[in-house]
Formats: structure tokens, C-alpha cells, sequence
């Protein structure tokens, strides 16, 4: 893999778009968003809404479960007088779990099956789930994945609780939960936070809360403060070799060459 | 699930053989790992030596690799001169990566399917996978599970070195390296320790390296150390309840109730 990476031609990598990046400011450092306007519109546009009024900067980190994910948003908002106002956001969203299958003409299926879903694959370089007989595709929770925090009531979420997944790909959340995008760059920074020892991993009064320092739409910033990334394109020739190389493992340490890649497994290289 | 546990009567639960378990202490707190004899029966003895004689006491994490793996050992030991002596323990072992199939009789299937063996389920608190054909059965690399590094050897593998899964399951590991256990209690000591910089997340000289502080095995600490702990019986009739609860959720807050569990997503409770 790491030869297919070197050898690759520029056209293997594509840039996403600064208008669907959220660049995050934690006290460690800066986390990248790319996020998925075709898998959920109205979310997306929320999101952006809240993050052009400046909603999130100075809000905090209010979770961290070992082995699920990590979650910010207000640590006010169950206080009418002390929460932030959402502004021009909406603050009901229907859900928008899943797709019409038959309106995406790019999946890039993968070979070996999957537990949850029928077929499993690529689109747009996110980890997709597809169901022909529904007509039905779905984003998958993936480690590195970002979704919508909600209560029970299926439009109870509006993009101002977002939460990444930062363990084992928790994907009987599919289709309970509306994915909004992925971790591009920066992982370890949530994925390393200290627990929260509440209930759900919240953390506690005396723990105090990571600080959110700021998130915004990378087109908003200056240019200099644009992240200047690039995605390997899941559409190219050359991923369907990177997915290769992960089926039919040829490093000499591998005694087995395993055969098989389940869907979360598959690496999405960023450069 | 919270109600299963809550009237599970107590022989649902087991305890675990002190002389399977090793505690680990480091700078922030104990974690508890038991060993699996049965699968890896050389590799656990060899490791039992080393533990009595002291050899991990005083070692350090060397490695946290981001959604990967956590790891162990002496920061000398590629150095000859200053490297800690292995004693009585071997410094080669032929790989024990899986047993025999029709050796076991208490294998607990899950029904859902996996993508990279014909089998999945539990023994003796433990995930695996089956192979009936090949009469082969294995411990999966799930989250918590513990194996021994080698380098490209098969045989050069002897305990010195132990890391734990601290992401998505690397499945492809599975028949690769040798599995010798699971971390019972203290995942999150290890799990949010900081990524290390190096390749592979090794930590440079720069980082410092996590201290080892002590590694026993519980049966020879004195009484009132050894963790007092149980874990749900993977063989009683209400583990059955617990996977039928996550493959059919109930829970108000899911919208669609599933209906399949992967492996690594069956919760093993420890109290």
C-alpha cells in the first residue's frame, strides 16, 4: 500500500471542497471535517449555519466514552437562560438517515460482505452501506465518522451536538442516527481525550470540559488558515488496488494474507 | 441490557482464576487482563514467567498507534548490552494461533454472520472464530484483546512485548499473531494514552515514553491486591438474553431495532 501511495498520479487525489470542510480549533490542535451534503442535505446546511454565526467557538467537548465516540456541543443547553441561541438555525430537522440508492451512480461496492447491511462500499470517499432492494443507501459509522446527536424523538437533531466515532464502528447506529461527514485529519486529538467518568462518558462536574475553541467553514477563513488537504479518490483505479492490498496482505510479516477486508478496515489515505 | 444485568442471579457471573490474571499498574491507575491458556497454552506460560520474575516491572508503553494498537516492552531490548534478560522464559516460541476446532465444546455461536471467518462467537468469556472445514478455531482481534508483538519470524514471538487493540478490530490480525488474552478493567488507561509520533505510533526520544510500572500475576500478589472481579458467564442462558437485546434493540431512543450484532459489538460485561 505504502508503494501505491508513493507511485500514485496526481489525478488519484482529489481536493474537497473548503466549503464542506469544518476546521476545528481544540487547546491541542486542529481537527479537519469533510462534511456530506449529498447524504444529508438539511443537516448540512444547519451545520453550516450555526458554524457561520460563530455557535460553536466556545463550547466544550461533553463526552468521551471509551470505545464509542467523543461529543460536543453546549454544555448549557438544558438551561433555557444560559444556552446559546441557534440563531437563523433550525432547531427541529427531519432525519435524513438514508438516500435513494438509485440516484448515487458512483458506489464502489466491496467484495467481501458485511454483518449489518446487504453491500458495503464507496462513495464520494466516505464508507457507504447500500440496500438496492429499499432503494435505500446509508453513510456508515466508521471509526472517524461524525453524526448528530439527538434525543428520542427522530427530529430532535439539528447539527448543534455532533459526535465522532472513536472506537469500534458502532453500526447498529446506522440509520438510528443522521452521519454528517468525517475526520479527515486530527483523530488522535479526540480519540486520546480522558474519559469522562459519567454516565455515557459525559464528563463530570469536577472534570471540567475540554475547551472547543473555535469551528469553522473552511472557506470562511483566510486563506492561510485553509487546510490544504488532499483525499485519495475512492472513484480511481488506484483504490481499487489500495483495496487489493488490503485483501491479499503481501508484507512479508503477514503469514496469512487474510483474503478478506471488512468495510471499516479499508484505509481512506489523506495527504 | 441494563435490566439483564441488574437481575442476573449470581451464578450467571464468573470469576476469573487469579492465577490467569496479570495486573498492570501504571502512573494513573491498574488494568486487569485475563489470559487465555487454553488458546495460546505456551505463549501464556511464557508469560507467566516473565511476570514472576519481575521482567515487565519497571518497562514502558512504547507505542499508541491512533485507532490501532497499544504496546509494551523494553525500551532496550535491541540494544544486547543494556536489554533486560528473559531468565528462565524462552526468547522463541512456535506460534499457537489457533487450536483445535473439535477440541472445544462450549462454543457459542452469534447468528449474524462475519466477514472474515465462516464462524464467530464466544468461549469462555473470550471472542473467536471457527473454522469447522479446517477443524481450526482462534481468538479475534476485538477491541481489548491482548496479543504478542513478533517481528517477521513466526517464532519470534515470546511475551516480552504484549500490546492491546485500542480501535476498530484489525481482524486481518486474526491468525497473524498470537491473542493471549483480553483487558477486563482499565481500557481507558490505555486507550487515551497519547498517540505516539513515530511510525507506527511509536514514541520518539522527544515524547517519553509511559512507564510500566509493575506487571504481576494476581494469584502471587498478597490478598488484598488482587482485583475482586467477575464477569458474566458467556455460557449462562441470559448471555443469550444480552446478544438477542443487541441484535433486536428496544431501547425508545432506536428508530430501527437493528436486527444483526457483529462480534466485536457484544458487549462483555465486567463487574
Amino acid at each position: 500500500m505504502a508503494d501505491i501511495l508513493r507511485d500514485s498520479p496526481a489525478s488519484d487525489w482529489r481536493k474537497p471542497d473548503p466549503k464542506n470542510l469544518l476546521v476545528m480549533e481544540l487547546a491541542a490542535g486542529k481537527v479537519v471535517i469533510e462534511l456530506a451534503p449529498r447524504f444529508a442535505p438539511e443537516h448540512v446546511a444547519n451545520i453550516k449555519k450555526l458554524a457561520q454565526q460563530g455557535y460553536y467557538n466556545g463550547l466544550s467537548i461533553l463526552r468521551s466514552q471509551d470505545n464509542y465516540v467523543v461529543q460536543w456541543g453546549d454544555p448549557n443547553a438544558s438551561d433555557e437562560a444560559k444556552r446559546k441561541t441557534l440563531g437563523k438555525a433550525k432547531s427541529r430537522l427531519e432525519p435524513e438517515f438514508t438516500i435513494l440508492a438509485d440516484s448515487v451512480d458512483n458506489f464502489q461496492p466491496l467484495p467481501d460482505g458485511d454483518v449489518y447491511a446487504p453491500e458495503v462500499g464507496f462513495v464520494d470517499g466516505f464508507p457507504v452501506a447500500r440496500d438496492t432492494d429499499a432503494n435505500q443507501m446509508w453513510l456508515a459509522h466508521c471509526y472517524a465518522m461524525v453524526g448528530v446527536g439527538r434525543d428520542n424523538e427522530p427530529d430532535s437533531g439539528n447539527g448543534a451536538e455532533l459526535y465522532v466515532v472513536t472506537g469500534h464502528s458502532p453500526r447498529h447506529l446506522d440509520k438510528n442516527v443522521v452521519l454528517v461527514g468525517r475526520v479527515l485529519v486530527g483523530m488522535p486529538l479526540l480519540s486520546s481525550l480522558p474519559r469522562g467518568s459519567g454516565e455515557l462518558g459525559f464528563y463530570t462536574e469536577g472534570e471540567g470540559k475540554p475547551a472547543l475553541e473555535k469551528l469553522m467553514i473552511a472557506s470562511d477563513l483566510p486563506q492561510s488558515e485553509q487546510p490544504q488537504l488532499e483525499q485519495f479518490d475512492t472513484q480511481s483505479a488506484n483504490f481499487q488496488n489500495i483495496i487489493k492490498a488490503r485483501r491479499f496482505r503481501r508484507e512479508s510479516w503477514f503469514l496469512d494474507s487474510v483474503g478478506k477486508v471488512e468495510l471499516c478496515n479499508v484505509p481512506l489515505p489523506v495527504r
